[in-house]
Order: C-alpha cells, then sequence, then structure tokens
C-alpha cells in the first residue's frame, strides 16, 4: 500500500484526557517516525468498550485519506494471550489487538492481507514490555515502524483470510423486519449534545426500502417512541422541529441519530448506549 | 496575504473531547493540506455559544503568527441558509459561519475583504454535504485548500464592505459611565479555574481612566460586590490578596478578572457567563 | 545537547481543555519554531499540584527521545519572585518554574547545567509579561528559541550545582522499613479508570528485596488493606483475579499501582490522593 508522505496516524483509545497515556504512546511514535503526522480520533471511548470503538472508528474511515494508518488500544485483554494484527486493506493500515474491535471497520473496508504479530516483531517491542500497557511498548511502537515504511511481513506470519474476533453487531438490518413489525433499534452510543447515534445505518435502510414495508420516504411513515415522546417522521434539519422537540434525521455518521433541539436527548429521554428506542410503521394520514 | 510555511490552522469549535468530529475534520484538512500545523484552541465552547467562541477567539488573536488560519466551527445554524465566509484582514483569514461569531475578533482585525461561498466553492465540498455537519464537510475543506495556497477568491464573491452578522457585544463601554454610577459587568466567560472573565477591556479602560471619575488609578478607587462578597481595588497578583480571599485583576485576555485565591470565584460567588458582578467608585479613603 | 530534527517539545500543565491557553502556548511557540513538534503530555494535572505534576513528568520521561524539551507550567507562584529555569541533563531539556515542578524527574536524569532566566532572557519574552501566565510570556517564547537552536546561555547565568527548590517526595524507601513493620504508602495520583498510582517504586522495591525481610518473592508475601477491603499478594495481570475485585500489580509508571478488576479502585475504597493504603507482611502459608 502506498503511505502517506508525511505518513498519518490516527489514535483511537479509552485513555481519556487526565493521565499521560496518550502523551507517551506520541513520544514512543515520533522517537521513531519523527515525521509523522498523528491525529488524535478520540481518547474518550467508554473504559474498556470495544464496540464503541469500533462503531467509532467504522463512521470516521471515510473521511481519512487513502495510506492512513489506524491505530486502535481499546484493550481489556492486555495481558492476555490476546492477539495482536496488523490488517491491511485497500484503503488503510490497522494495528490493534484481536478483540474485535476492527469488526465494524473491516466491513466497510474488507482486509486484503493480516499479519498476526509473532517473535517477528519482539525486537521492535519497548523492553521490558508491561502487562498493562501494550499501546505503548507494542502497539505504538508497530505503528510507528509502518509509518517508517517497515513492511507489515516484518512482524509476523502474513494470512490472507485470517479469522479475527468478531464482535457481535448490534446494527439492524431493516430488510428483515417485516412492515408490521415494531423495530427496538439500540444505541450506539451518545455524542457530546446528548443525540443518540442508532444502529441503524442509512445505506441499508436505502438499500432496503425498494420494495420495503415502510416505503421509500420514512420520512413520513415511521413514529418514533422514546419513554413518553412520540414523534413521526425523518427530518433533514434541526429548523425542522420547534426548540425543545424531539426528532430524527440521518445522521454525519451515516446511522440514524436522534437528537432534541437545543437540547439533550440523551438527558430528556433518560437513556444511554445499549438502551433501544422504538421505531414503527404508521400508515400516512391514518389519523392518529 | 503571506500565508506561513508550513501553513497554520487554528481550530474553535463547540465539538468537545468525547466524538470523533474534531479528529475527522483534521483528517479532512489533512488529506488536502498534509504539510499544515493545526492547533486545537479549544473545543469546549458551550454548545451553540457564538458569543463565547467569539470572546474566547478574541483574546487569543494576538498570540498567534501573521498568516494564520483561524477555523471556527460554533454552528447552531448549520442546515440552514445562514451564509459561510473566509474573512481577510491584515493579519490572518477566517472561516466561519457567518453567524456573529467573528464580531469580537473583527473589532480588534478590521476585515479587508469578505468572501462568501457560494455555488464556486461546491466543488471543494465533501460529498454528500450533511446537513449537521459542515465543519467536516464545507468549512474544513475550505480551510485546507487556503492552505494550500488557494486563492479565497476562488470560493464566492468578494465583498470589500459586506455586512456580517453582527452579536451584541456584552462589554461595557466605561466612557459612558458617569462617577456615581455602579457598573453590573457580565461574566463572559468562565475558566477552568474558576475565573470569570469579565465584560470589561482593559484598553478601554485605560482609554476611559484619563479625566475618568473613576481615576487614573483603578487599583483603590473601585468595589465590587458578588452576593454578599464584597471587596476594594484591582490587584496584580493572586499574591496581594490572603488565600480564600475575592480578587479582581487585568487578566492575560486583556480583561478584568474575578478570582478567588487557591479557590472558584465562580463556585464560591455561586455565579456563571451571563451573570453580573457588581462595581461602584468609592472615595479613597473614606472609611467604609 | 544534541536536538531532534524537528525539535520535540512535550507540554505538561494544568490549564485544562476548556480554555485557549493550552492552544495560545502553541501559538507563540510554533510563531517562534514553526517546525516544532508539540506533544501533550497531560493538560489535566490538579490546579497547581506541583507533586503530581512531577510525578507523572518522572514516570513518563523514559518514553521520550534524547533531545526532547520539556516544557512544565505547573505554576502557583505565578507573578511572585519565583525563578524560572532551564535544566539541561544528558538527555533532556526542562523549560519550568523553579518549584521543585523538576524534582522527581531531575532524580531520574541528574542536571548538567541549570540556567537561571536573568535579563538576558527579557528581549526575548512576549511583552508586556502578564502577572498571571507566564505560561504564554516567558516559558513557550523561550522553549520555543532552545527549539530553534538557540543556547540556552543567552536567557541567563549558568549553574552547574545550582540549588533548584525541592519537593517532598512521599515515595517509600523499602529498605528503611523494618520486616514486622506495616508500612502506610501514599496514593500519588489517580488515573482516569479510578487505578491508585502508589508512592513506592519498582525499583526500589527490587533493590531492597535481596534480603529483603519481605523477602524477595512479594507477589505472595504482602497483605494491603484499604478500608474494609483486604488481599494478598502482587500480581501481574487483571486476569489473575475475578472481576471486581482488588489488586496489586507495578504498574507502566514503574510504580506500585492498585486496582479493582472493571472498576474504579478509587471510587470502591473511596480514596483519591494523598490517602494512604495499608501494606504489611505477612507469613506465607500461615493459614490467615
Amino acid at each position: 500500500m502506498l503511505l502517506l508522505d508525511p505518513p498519518l496516524i490516527t489514535l483511537t483509545t479509552d485513555f481519556g484526557h487526565i493521565d499521560t497515556y496518550v502523551g507517551v504512546m506520541k513520544g514512543v511514535m515520533l522517537g521513531i517516525a519523527p515525521q509523522a503526522r498523528l491525529i488524535d480520533l478520540t481518547h474518550e471511548i467508554g473504559p474498556q468498550n470495544v464496540l464503541e470503538a469500533s462503531a467509532r472508528l467504522e463512521a470516521a474511515l471515510p473521511f481519512f485519506p487513502r495510506g492512513t494508518i489506524h491505530l486502535v488500544v481499546v484493550d481489556p485483554g492486555v495481558g492476555s494471550e490476546r492477539a495482536a494484527v496488523i490488517v491491511r486493506t485497500a484503503e488503510s493500515l490497522f494495528v490493534a489487538p484481536d478483540n474485535g474491535v476492527l469488526s465494524l471497520p473491516l466491513r466497510r473496508q474488507p482486509p486484503i492481507e493480516t499479519i498476526k504479530l509473532s517473535e517477528l516483531a519482539r525486537p521492535y517491542f519497548r523492553e521490558p514490555v508491561s502487562a498493562t500497557f501494550h499501546g505503548r511498548d507494542i502497539f505504538a511502537p508497530i505503528a510507528a515502524r509502518l509509518a517508517s515504511g517497515a513492511p507489515a511481513s516484518r512482524f509476523g506470519l502474513s494470512y490472507p483470510n485470517m479469522d479475527l474476533v468478531s464482535l457481535k453487531d448490534p446494527t439492524i438490518d431493516p430488510c428483515t423486519v417485516s412492515g408490521d413489525e415494531a423495530i427496538l433499534i439500540p444505541i450506539l452510543y451518545v455524542d457530546r449534545f446528548g443525540n443518540l447515534v442508532m444502529a441503524l445505518r442509512r445505506e441499508d435502510w436505502l438499500e432496503a426500502s425498494n420494495g420495503h414495508p415502510y416505503g421509500s420516504d420514512g420520512s413520513a411513515s415511521v413514529e418514533f417512541q422514546a419513554g413518553a415522546l412520540r414523534w413521526r417522521g425523518i427530518v433533514t434539519t434541526f429548523a425542522a422541529v420547534a426548540v425543545g422537540a424531539p426528532l430524527a434525521y440521518w445522521g454525519s455518521a451515516g446511522r440514524l441519530e436522534i437528537a432534541v433541539r437545543n437540547g439533550s436527548a440523551a438527558q430528556l429521554m433518560g437513556v444511554q448506549a445499549g438502551d433501544t428506542i422504538r421505531m414503527h410503521r404508521v400508515v400516512p394520514n391514518d389519523g392518529t
């Protein structure tokens, strides 16, 4: 794969901003690859929330140039026998623990080659390797060496079709839903504004909408229910509803989002990641 | 305007640190302008608080080199018809929604030319343009192309004297205040330490102080009142008062600030942005 | 000292992420040294907590390349007569107020030369120098000039053995503890996960363990007590204990850490920085 010049590495972790964990990883990386550009994707993944990291990285992928290296360290199994991998796709290189965190990104960018870090990689680790911080001692130095042009094959055996650990993706497939059924859509994560990013993809919805019982115009034919709140339709902008009113829209991450105009949906609806919002079909102009 | 080499772009948003919004904007920008240096001014502007963003950016301006590009995305009108603009001053380029957020910065750096983004800019947007995230799809790519040397005129029509949306600036003009009047000074924003940054500029105060009823030496002739707390004078360092005592001083942002030594003024006084602190003249040595 | 190319500067402050203080310091630095790489070590040091900054920087040092400039602005004495210093070691340059914040780092990297900023440095300050923000007006410009290759001697007189202000380091020396004594180990700081980073260094422990009453194998012969919680031994990974159970381990910062698997030790034990955890020797296999 063609690397960028200067190389570009994104970081996605659950390390937060209080500690020096991220800064120390950057010190390790710039010590090896001084020209690398480092972009913090987020460090506020919920502690050990592999699914959240996976969903957030998937949504961010299309906005990075071809040749970007994505380093993910959300690693509840650190110190155990879980593998560490490099995955090459047509667009990107990923460096991460093999714990499912790449599941959603790799559905968007299918793997071409997977390298499982082996004894071959050991000379490039920072020694002694800590039992609790492989981000610093294993993942950062390997990502930086890839950024410096080292071939992934230097660090382990290459598997064209390696079975990576796979997360159960809670994303709803609207094709499997019959017209009269209500769907309980899980909340994938909540953003800073209290908007709910839902486990329903716009592209799946569009694909299903041709001949789908909900009809091709989801904007009028669905009703949402969250606690005592009910509202109808999918709108295109916040301005379409009154201040304080709930709304559903296709968000910038390519997923259905639920918000309250000038308010926090999470707070007003009393919901959090993992909870569900009910969506069901309404017959247009049925008077309810 | 001479751009810096490498180009320098500051980011001011209300996107916070939990989400990937900022990281994604950086991915878009470094994909277009790989050499650009990106400085986070702040991403913790209160959600949709255009005035806070305007005041914080104004205070920060003098510390950036000539040729800096300032990108501001605090954008409650995203998805509506509000315009997007590029403003050129003798010192900087600004890229922002036309919602008043540039009001305070442009009083410090008068605009030389304003470009309203038009259909000319559309080929440079990220398509499809999201209805909720113009930071990613419009502002970031335009700022990055400016950083790469594209002339602003490529993106829209140029107006030498365009009327931008203007915020009502709550900043007090001390020239308009008579000597016996008390002034209620609004709190512009509160910093991490709980210090209150007030809507009173030092330079306005100095200008007014020649012949001003409060006298040229504000350090002794004013008394402040916040709830039950009263104190006199404007001091130069925290060390001038006892631990736990309130103080007023000219802060590093060029504005009056109110603090409590080794404590949080906001917490102790029970105040927040938008509240006011009372200041009135006292006759020196009047025994009160 | 050989500087890195491009130069590398780390920032450690208590300025947080709400304000523009850090962004403004970066503007000042990149205006002087446009090629410098800036790494945020942390900006969430507890307000004015010089000891926390000192301990965190000490732990991070080994992970930065030789030639790094470490800029520290945790500065409760700003505006007073406290000195500002540049310290050169075999590995690094430090720029900081002389308030003890370099105490712990300089035990790891002994100073070769200390420069106390004098009138010689004044032409390089940003004028007017604020009484409350020397990070912007003094420390940032000096660090950036060092990054640009200016010799430290340009900014003040050089002292080979200057007595810097020294913090009382609460770190326990296990050599001084007799075998039957319980040790009350202070909590140095708490990380994002609620893990407790303790004032006991692994290297001191190993040095002391040869012939030490606790025995060379600390993993079985010590018992910890925090409130009502008691547990035995020092383990190597979180996986060694059940979910929800407390554990002690040698952390990635080279210090003893105390955690709760999949939980927050700080929260569950009701402790914070400065509190102590009791450790005492147990006779192996004594049946308690």
